[in-house]
């Protein structure tokens, strides 16, 4: 036995299970009960896995009548102790305390106790829902993924770009945009300021200068839906690429789906563990098999074909030239090919300005990926490049072509075919965790009336 | 020689250098110059590298006289060429053109030529800039220096956290803030709601759940500053760590600072090349020495002795409770040091509420990290966690104790000694590239008057 106490943590204890060791851990404590014996049996968790360590406690310790005894869910506390193979069915490692200090107790109104609370209530407490196992799991994961997406930029050399967050465009020419005002009203940017729906147009002027680039930063909404699926404020991911087409930018779409959701599966295999048992039976199956399946590629015309030749009974009637609802996209991935779909060629008429026209006049170069569950994950296009084209498409949306004139520049000089998508944060974290409220994956929701 | 063109970009032909090869390379011409004998030399550049390859195309190319002899800076070609080991001094490989396609020229009134333009005019044109070999060097650049931010923490077990960007809160009880709002002036949130100064006390929630935290993200100051060090929307690194104290929290930045700048020098080392030659001589020197220098930890107290008893002639006066000005944070580092300094033990009195405080009940454990040519490039503490102290210090800064009861919380359920500090993510890129002006190390810069 050595003298001096190491410091670690949960995760490493778990994973390494070192026996015989002094060992010094922080953490706040799950749950206690106390033996007949004279014993306490701690569940100390530190944040770093969902999974506990087991302390016990002897009745001989010090302060075990005055404090131990005392020890409730919530209070912090830093143990010495041995590491001891355990005999326990659910771990491999326990720690018998030498030693145990309270660093903070709990006042009596602490609300998360042992008994479960629903994710609503928890919602009211965005700075202590951490502390439970399924905020804390969600957190991880959504760690993790944000992390796997710079890495699979990184390693394909794209140059990750912070595109504005206060702006004076309105990339869709449409969208409720939250306003940006100074309070003695001085007009401090000299014009209208508003919080950005879109990076894409500013990422575009950067892909055909570095080449390859991708956004991932907050982007806001102003509408006022009070669903399981919309949020005020979110996260997006958008990579951008020169010399992509949309056949490329399909195949990248699904490399980096793929990519992203393999590295969860891998990495946060505990946490994904605990999705599985308590959130979505079978979530880790599922999203194998979207790792190994090809995603079908579809064209909106072969589409509306499918859909109207099926026999199912839909709530909002089919035509070519309608926008798809939800109804139809989980009929085509969840049902009709059971996989991943890459939708293709929509009509114009459904799709803004600047995806690329088809020679048929009548259809642009935009892409959906739909996800069994989720539907739409990912939105992209190949971007229009011809100067006439975009700036009658431009007109014809009422944009005001004088404030674009550096994005039309993007097309006068030095232009080249490019195209990128945009992949809803919060959505993946849904989609790969099985969360059913988007309110729950981020860590402070903001939504209509909810600060 | 083989028949299929393998498709490559200038980053990898420069570092690979594979010579006979037939590749295909798509990019930007730099710089075209015709040869008597009845050559062209293309400078190419496609934004993986500062460097440029160079496009050997000879006149009985079929488009040689119509469009090669006409492309000047700008214009978007892609090459299809054999690689073959360059005789020049500059460069070891080169691209005999077999074909030369056109993708898109430049109009008559492109500003960006061959001949230097000012920084100060490329500002004027944030969506072009990019095509400069300064501002594609430092955003490449900015784009590591952020994987290596990640890196930094993911490595240590941090979890990535989005705080939130429209808040209730007013982090410092002070500082001018934006406000959010809706056209249809609806109160969408039904409080006022501004746009984010910091994410720490925010952090400190998940640090104290999780464990060890970090925010990466845009903050942001409605201050009617016109400085070249001044932005009203920047990017911010804040990690937040349970169970750290100042000496860890020091300890932290220290590595921090070291980690990220030793990974720019590994892997940039052609824009760092670039910096050095063309924005600041010296400095790939500088930050080498700052990675291998111990950072000295120095007490306000002690600081205002060693500035008291200089020779130095300051500008503003010194008595201890002062705030210390650029000058003598400059003095500590680069005169009296010649080495990052962090100060710490501050007068209470000019720190913020949050900040620990000592015995002694005049100093608070705050500290700054002052790097040569920049000064404060990191803040933190510790933070106070006893509740009747943070209470009465809310009280004094004048803070609503109403709205802060969640941050009281954290105090009065499970606390546990805490520390973290925030980094300015554009003073780094500008202490690390020698950029003398914050504009030029952001893609769109906002300041006051300009969007």
């Amino acid at each position: 036995m050595q003298n001096k106490y190491q410091n670690t943590n949960v995760k490493e204890l778990l994973q390494k299970a070192p026996i015989d060791i002094n060992i010094n851990i922080k953490g706040w404590v799950r749950t206690k009960r106390s033996s007949k014996g004279g014993f306490s049996f701690i569940e100390l968790n530190d944040g770093s896995n969902i999974n506990n360590i087991q302390i016990i406690a002897d009745k001989k310790l010090d302060n075990y009548q005055d404090e131990i005894e005392h020890l409730r869910a919530g209070c912090c506390i830093s143990v010495q102790g041995l590491s001891v193979k355990s005999q326990g069915k659910n771990q491999n490692i326990e720690i018998h305390a030498h030693k145990i200090q309270i660093l903070g107790t709990v006042q009596d109104d602490y609300p998360i106790s042992k008994g479960r609370i629903s994710l609503e209530t928890l919602r009211t407490m965005p700075h202590l829902r951490p502390r439970t196992n399924t905020i804390g799991a969600v957190m991880r994961l959504r760690s993790h993924l944000s992390h796997a997406i710079h890495n699979f930029f990184n390693q394909r050399d794209f140059c990750y770009l912070n595109t504005p967050i206060i702006t004076a465009s309105d990339c869709e020419g449409a969208g409720e945009m939250f306003g940006v005002t100074t309070n003695d009203k001085n007009d401090f940017f000299k014009q209208p300021a508003q919080l950005t729906v879109s990076g894409q147009l500013e990422a575009e002027a950067f892909a055909l200068s570095l080449g390859k680039v991708y956004t991932f930063g907050p982007t806001f909404r102003a509408e006022n839906s009070h669903t399981s699926r919309h949020l005020s404020e979110f996260w997006m991911v958008e990579p951008e690429v020169a010399f992509n087409n949309i056949d490329d930018n399909m195949q990248l779409a699904e490399d980096f789906l793929k990519s992203i959701i393999k590295s969860a599966l891998t990495h946060c295999q505990d946490d994904m563990n605990f999705f599985d048992m308590r959130i979505e039976k079978g979530i880790i199956n599922k999203l194998e098999n979207i790792c190994q399946s090809d995603f079908i590629r579809l064209s909106y015309t072969d589409a509306i074909d499918i859909l109207t030749k099926s026999n199912k009974k839909f709530e909002y009637p089919l035509n070519w030239g309608c926008d798809l609802k939800s109804e139809h996209e989980r009929y085509l991935c969840e049902e009709y090919f059971n996989a991943p779909v890459i939708l293709t060629n929509y009509p114009a008429t459904i799709k803004p300005f600047y995806m690329y026209c088809n020679d048929d006049g009548k259809t642009v170069r935009g892409m959906d990926v739909l996800v069994p569950g989720i539907g739409e994950i990912i939105g992209g296009s190949e971007r229009e490049t011809r100067v006439d084209i975009i700036t009658k498409r431009m007109e014809q949306s009422g944009i005001d072509l004088h404030a674009y004139q550096w994005y039309l520049d993007l097309r006068r000089h030095g232009s080249a075919t490019h195209a990128g998508f945009g992949l809803g944060f919060e959505r993946l974290v849904q989609f790969v965790s099985g969360m059913s409220n988007i309110r729950d994956v981020i860590p402070y929701p903001r939504t209509p009336g909810h600060l």
